[in-house]
């Protein structure tokens, strides 16, 4: 247990550099303006974000012995992470994500994750003392694409369950990554044992056999998660318990970038939830990170403080509409 | 042999996109503006040069099934190079080198090389195809940075002097490379089968007893080495052979860029010398490419045409002076 009293959070998975491409339809055929390279990867983001919000975290995960490595640890460091299971690992990079943007505002990849730092992550006897310690665990499933990693989050549930913890699931990945070796069965196995879902739009269904929302809450419910809270982007979110079902619109922002909006909600919702707050109040507080992470350039510029997603719901008149 | 009757020549080793920082002195610890994907890798910008001057010649390579090895593929085919022994890798990233300059004119980088496409090298049915064409094989230090990529180019070394064919090497090593697993075995096994040895400054002395440069060239000569051409940069180049010394002056141009500059040379050497030049003749084509190259911003921006090298030998009045 955290020594303040409050939850301990812990997410495991990758940790990249982001390079972006600066103008709208620029290819990676040929050299352009680039710029980063930022911090970033899903659960980075996500416990970033927690910690921003004064949310007591860590990080089981790996990078190179490398700048791009640095630059991630001081980053989650300075925001207030416990990175004692951070990994530095010789010869081995860092991951790397390139980003550009479509003219309809889809957006284009070149990846080094699975051969990268992030690809070895292990139960090292940092991960298992940080587990030692954890009230809860956040998966994200964009980091189940590899049997070595699946393992280490796959124990991380298993022992945080074991001793009475909770656990949260965000799917989020991109349908072509469901190919990759043991996918599917490890997000399904993450399922069965999670507390806490946090699907976006079609994600929902990825798992059951009804095609429409109230159905398939219904059958996600009856199998044992306790929250869904479904994520709908500029529409805000719905949460559903055996209690009942609230919704929440979102901020009205401008977008300038999604990058790490679905990850930063969550940490939002989750801290909140560990707190005990109600469905309304959790929502709000995520909405307004999401809403505050689509309006700053780079993955986690816009991972907020408390204060600054106090000061979003309060001038928002405190409903989040 | 190649169907024109001219010489072809091949090389082996790693293909990368180059990211450059934009501004003196920035780091990679924060954000800041880049600039690429370009083409890249020693090897690469070599064959590009080679092919730009019209000389026959191929390269054994791997890329990952990315848009920065479409790039690389791309450009080298457009150039003129036989591509059809480098590799498309599935689920293997391209390589990538990260570099920055400092005020001192200094770079620093972040690279994934062994562990991207470019360690993966191998000699494929489509290798052996070309090396049993080949009549010259060119070999770059920079390359032999794993037990993989060195069996590759050993192997190749061994089967083109098999045939009565011919091998340069340019060392192109920095000293902390040195320490890789073999590098140093590798580069005293190429050195002992070349015929033109290509090192610059300090490098000459890697492998003599003698630390000044007449005893160190003599120890080559005895060795078996026919031809070592000392690269000197801004102050030019220096031929020897059991024939005696040719020194030669470099083209007085601004230095935009020096990646790539020395691959530029020894491309131009190489290919005047494959087909008979002279020693005065060589290096003043290999200068005239080292001059383009450092004219350019980008690794491959600067490898000149037949036309442009001979059009900035003839500005200089034909001397190289």
């Amino acid at each position: 247990m955290d020594p303040t009293g409050s939850k301990l959070l812990v997410t495991a998975g990758e940790i990249v550099v982001e390079i972006m491409a600066t103008q709208i339809g620029q290819t990676f055929l040929e050299p352009g303006p680039l710029v980063g390279p930022f911090p970033s990867g899903a659960p980075a983001i996500f416990i970033d974000q927690a910690a921003r919000l004064g949310q007591a975290c860590g990080m089981i995960a790996a990078v190179g012995d490398d700048d791009f490595g640095t630059l991630n640890v001081e980053r989650l460091e300075a925001s207030g992470v416990d990175v004692s299971a951070v990994a530095r690992l010789p010869g081995v990079p860092t991951g790397t994500a390139f980003v550009r943007y479509a003219a309809d505002g889809s957006r284009a990849f070149v990846f080094n994750i699975p051969l990268s730092a992030s690809g070895h992550i292990a139960t090292t006897p940092e991960a298992t003392a940080l587990l030692g310690r954890a009230d809860h665990v956040h998966v994200m499933g964009s980091s189940l694409f590899s049997p070595a990693v699946i393992a280490v989050v796959e124990d991380a549930v298993r022992t945080v369950k074991a001793r009475g913890g909770t656990v949260s699931f965000d799917p989020n990945i991109r349908r072509e990554m469901l190919d990759s070796p043991g996918m599917r069965e490890a997000l399904s196995s993450v399922l069965a044992s999670c507390d806490l879902f946090l699907p976006s739009g079609s994600e929902l269904f990825l798992f059951t056999r009804a095609q429409d929302e109230e159905g398939a809450v219904a059958e996600l419910l009856q199998r044992g998660v306790s929250t869904v809270v479904l994520k709908k982007g500029a529409e805000g979110a719905v949460h559903y318990d055996r209690a009942g079902r609230t919704a929440m619109p979102a901020f009205a922002v401008e977008e300038i970038d999604p990058t790490g909006a679905g990850d930063c909600f969550g940490a939002g919702f989750v801290s909140a939830w560990l707190r005990g707050a109600p469905p309304a109040e959790c929502l709000q507080i995520a909405n307004a990170c999401g809403a505050l992470a689509v309006g700053a350039k780079g993955p986690m510029a816009g991972t907020g403080t408390l204060a600054e997603v106090q000061a979003m719901i309060a001038s928002a008149g405190g409903t989040g509409a």
